[in-house]
């Protein structure tokens, strides 16, 4: 059975630097690395996870805590994901969390993960406080929980809200109803200020009566059209908490019959490949997903490598698409 | 710190049962599992993943392979397969094959998983020759490769594609049309082959002319609904090779202004949450993914605990789901 000794000899290295190298810590340079994948290929070299976990301390996972597996943007991350940790030398572990917080943290305490991927912490969870109590390394992706300063990848949705705001202006819209997200998730609550605050610029005030709040779901969607298009003076455009509340929205129009955009534009967040598809066709709020992923899968590798530096938050940035369900004109 | 030889100690039980019953190992009653859950909770006793790798000579995870991380249908089993494999105390590590088969049983060997479930073979793939060379317990989910008995959970499609048939037979149709999967997937083939069989017994022949080919994506469905309906005497109805290609079709039809189904009647397979959206409103052929997801989870760790047993094929049934995409009568 070939060795890390035999790939050490072979690229020139010692064999503590063939295990760096191998779990991808950051202190082995990317030349180095390099050398030592090449013998490892060479000599057909397969690092036993067991065997890495027990020389290291550490196995060489990546925890990915979701609450909603059946959630369209979650699924999109997944994927990015896995490529991102894969090219760093880990695997990514899927841990549910079904809101028992001390059960997934004795899970996540018990397979000894090198870190955490929060992708859907909301502003009053304990995860992140236990988290940290266990010294366990973590990253805020896309939300954060503002009480537990930690790195975070996140959206500036300053740039596609401005833009979505002045499209509304533009199409001589002034009548504005918003489906929000839940008050619990920074995603929901800034997006929100952040509309309103825009909207105020241009002397545009959404009305109680033109809210509703809910879940980052179709059913919220859904629910949230029918009841602002049933006012007696409904509003002409709905700003959605994202794509997947707006796909809800669309839903109902079809169902009851509502023209998108003539009787009401919709708008929403995120720019799923589902908002180009033709029957939504969706003007929303675009960000590079790829880049947020990376983003947030290096925090984390830096955090690991370095516990004690400063925490560090990242943006991608964000911009309007426009289809159809907004018109370019009244 | 409390060990397994308190949690023993406490549950009136030896130490390697404990390890045994915290590992999920079938070899333990339910009646012992229990006990030793009540001591483990009582304690606050967490197992520690490297520990039982060393001890068991096993990691407790499971691998789950699949090729297309952005397909909705396996966004739709990963919930399931998450908290089917937490329900048996292990976990999930999500394996994404990019089509280098040398790199991915690397991995699945370097991490040492109990068991792999296998979601997108393709029947020329060589990862199921691999694994066995290996003596990697696997289970295929829904498609096979015929060449290498395995466990395996699938769906009978027979009675929703009976169903399906005879729905489109008192529409009073004889234009038949399909948009097929790929031919190197069992769920292509087999779907295809049983469908023409069903329209044969009702004297109805899909000509070549008629039909499409291509992957299971939404690419494929807008492709193949395009190239039908371009023809001059153009089908009827389409039947596509699942839900996303279908979707593809109903979007292409959107985009096109033709009329679904007044102008041609739409059907697909799978049943996704989508299909019951109003914009697609999507006749289709169902069945529990659930149900299939425990199946398969089940039969892998019957193959881990006996891996000398016979090979054993389950199914789940299969139903039809009528909505506006395939009209009840002409």
């Amino acid at each position: 059975m070939v060795t890390s000794f035999d790939v050490a000899r072979l690229a020139g290295v010692s064999q503590p630097t063939v295990s760096r190298a191998m779990r991808g810590d950051p202190r082995v340079s990317g030349k180095t690395r390099a050398k030592v994948e090449d013998a490892a290929r060479t000599l057909g070299y397969v690092p036993s996870a067991a065997g890495r976990a027990l020389s290291s301390g550490r196995t060489s996972r990546i925890g990915l805590l979701v609450t909603d597996l059946t959630n369209e943007f979650y699924h999109r991350m997944i994927g990015p994901v896995v490529a991102r940790v894969s090219e760093r030398q880990h695997e990514v572990v899927l841990i549910a969390d079904d809101g028992d917080v001390d059960a997934v943290i004795t899970r996540i305490s018990s397979l000894g993960l090198d870190g955490v991927i929060l992708a859907t912490t909301t502003t009053d969870s304990m995860v992140p406080y236990k988290l940290r109590e266990r010294s366990v390394p973590f990253v805020y992706f896309n939300r954060v929980a503002p009480a537990v300063p930690a790195d975070a990848a996140v959206v500036d949705v300053t740039v596609g809200l401005t833009e979505m705001v002045e499209k509304i202006v533009a199409a001589g819209y002034s009548k504005v109803g918003a489906v929000l997200g839940p008050g619990n998730a920074t995603t929901g609550t800034q997006r929100a200020e952040q509309l309103f605050a825009l909207l105020g610029e241009h002397g545009i005030v959404v009305p109680s009566s033109y809210r509703t709040q809910g879940d980052f779901d179709v059913v919220s969607g859904s629910g949230g059209f029918r009841t602002l298009m049933a006012l007696e003076d409904p509003p002409e455009v709905i700003v959605c908490g994202n794509d997947v509340v707006a796909i809800g929205a669309v839903n109902e129009a079809v169902r009851t019959g509502v023209s998108i955009p003539d009787d009401v534009a919709v708008v929403g967040f995120d720019d799923l490949p589902e908002a180009a598809w033709p029957v939504f066709s969706l003007s929303t709020v675009g960000f590079d997903l790829n880049d947020l992923v990376r983003m947030a899968v290096d925090l984390l590798f830096d955090r690991i490598a370095a516990p004690e530096a400063e925490y560090r938050t990242q943006y991608v940035t964000s911009y309007f698409v426009t289809r159809s369900s907004l018109p370019v004109g009244p």
